[in-house]
């Protein structure tokens, strides 16, 4: 991590000077909720691996910065849209944009940042220009697939593992491959390592994202700032309840199917009496096996390209930092 | 009319490929609202200008049918999120999105004709691709800022002649100057004709608007599928209600105000009321008058527009039958 400190530093420049141009623009209901969302936090991973990728194929990462910029207002985009489908009061302890001012405002809102983040493509030269603006129309489009199949699951009795690694790829996963291709773009690298790139990013956000299901359900309150349990609480068809689903026997099926019929009054119950049967069916290695499974295969794009090794290995140890394991 | 006739034929089959294009996407949940708005009508005038545009400066509008395609698509975005933002039920008689679906996926499926409007410049080369992009981001944002000025007046006590001008260009008048531009841009017109062109359309857009606030306190119900002095009731602030409220006297101004306070169930006495003041103080003269002024200013920079005298001819009948008057 601390091989990007400057790295995070020269974005966090950008954000600011991004926010300030904010400051004197009409009408003050558009672009307030646009500063505010993007001055409550966040890891900064997406514009950071703009910057990482850039660097890596020896580009100067002050030439990445509005890409990185695109993808963070994209990120906190696609945030003040889905808490409203969410009918989410609170993001990092702080009032959503839908809450804080009102759903028309965060819609409206949404909409120009998702305009905008297109629009801070621009400075770049007509063919890097269109070629960013390709991959990241694409990769908006999927994301907006992951959370529409995301709501989908909700009302469906039966989702498959494949539908769901589908789910997280399109909601989560390519947003990081998408990233990382745009900082190979910005650094003129090979078509065949942009591909291998965006491959990395992929393959680490599905891992991320399935040791995030492990981690909701094993992991520890005051560290990730969640309820451990919540998505056993919400029926969230995460990894974890479809591996669970499938693999259980008879006996299991119904009684995870009783629990899941638990209302949020029995919480606690819940909770332990899915971790008892997820203890059981073994379900944590198996979501372990698959997340390492697609964390080899992102490891295995990022060995085939050609860069600097120390540079390919501080990627690696920062990923492995993601994964909060090593690699 | 008869002219483009071949043009909105032309569009027509684009569209149609289009709407077959999305019929085994998924999810579903995204692409029937798509297929379903796009399918339920409009006067498809933005597209037919992009195509007349390219036709004016000797193109071939064949390759004006994406810039085309481009800003229905986008037209039909904004109407399914102002939609939500305005809690109408029903367009064109018929469901709108989040009514025949439900608000989280007319957000989505919005969400998504965006970004595929943007996708649709992208069979352009580079240098087109981009002066394409630029023109219509700035676009879009200069829409979702009108709809939001639009949204605050209605909570303002005092709206200016000058401010309701600036809101209409904004969320009216700049997509049909869009339009006119993208199709000057795919037919290689000189920068100076793609301007003029632009504020051509910008300006008939302004005096389009202002004599369709006229229509709905003077329209006939059947001609315009509107309810006459539907803006009245809902105390809209048309150029009409500000003018009135700026040049009446003070008894007037006072009368005008106790009317407006009157609820739906005396829509009769309201509207009645409210035209007396408007027949007193000469209101549609007025109107009339400043969407002559910029009517004459589209006029005059149609002229310095180096094209065929035909087709600069046959764009000003166009424009006169959309004002319903004779140029």
């Amino acid at each position: 991590m601390k091989h990007y400190e400057n790295l995070t530093g020269l974005f966090l420049n950008r954000l600011e000077q991004h926010r300030e141009s904010l400051k004197n623009v009409e009408p003050r209901e558009l672009y307030d909720p646009e500063n505010y969302i993007l001055g409550i936090g966040g890891k900064r991973l997406r514009p950071l691996l703009v910057l990482i990728a850039c660097d890596l194929f020896n580009g100067l990462p002050e030439c990445a910065l509005d890409s990185a910029m695109c993808v963070e207002l994209f990120h906190n985009f696609s945030l003040v849209h889905d808490d409203i489908l969410d009918e989410a009061p609170l993001r990092r302890s702080q009032a959503t944009v839908h809450s804080k001012w009102n759903t028309n405002i965060a819609i409206l809102s949404g909409d120009v940042m998702l305009v905008k983040a297109f629009r801070l493509l621009e400075k770049y030269p007509d063919p890097e220009f269109k070629q960013l603006a390709k991959l990241f129309s694409q990769t908006a489009i999927e994301v907006c697939e992951g959370q529409q199949l995301d709501m989908n699951f909700e009302n469906q009795t039966s989702v498959s593992a494949e539908d769901y690694l589908n789910m997280i790829t399109r909601k989560t996963a390519v947003l990081l491959g998408c990233s990382l291709q745009m900082g190979a773009i910005n650094s003129g690298a090979a078509k065949k390592d942009q591909e291998n790139i965006y491959e990395f990013g992929r393959h680490l956000g599905i891992a991320f994202q399935l040791l995030d299901d492990l981690l909701d359900a094993y992991g520890n309150t005051s560290e990730f700032g969640k309820v451990s349990g919540g998505d056993i609480v919400a029926n969230k068809k995460t990894y974890l309840l479809i591996k669970a689903l499938e693999t259980g026997n008879e006996w299991q099926q119904a009684e995870l199917k009783r629990l899941m019929q638990l209302g949020k009054e029995h919480a606690e119950e819940k909770i332990k009496g899915v971790k008892n049967l997820y203890n059981d069916l073994n379900i944590s290695n198996i979501c372990r096996q698959k997340a390492d499974e697609h964390t080899q295969i992102a490891i295995n794009h990022l060995a085939t390209i050609a860069a600097d090794e120390t540079k390919k290995n501080n990627l690696k140890q920062f990923a492995a930092g993601l994964l909060n394991r090593t690699l």
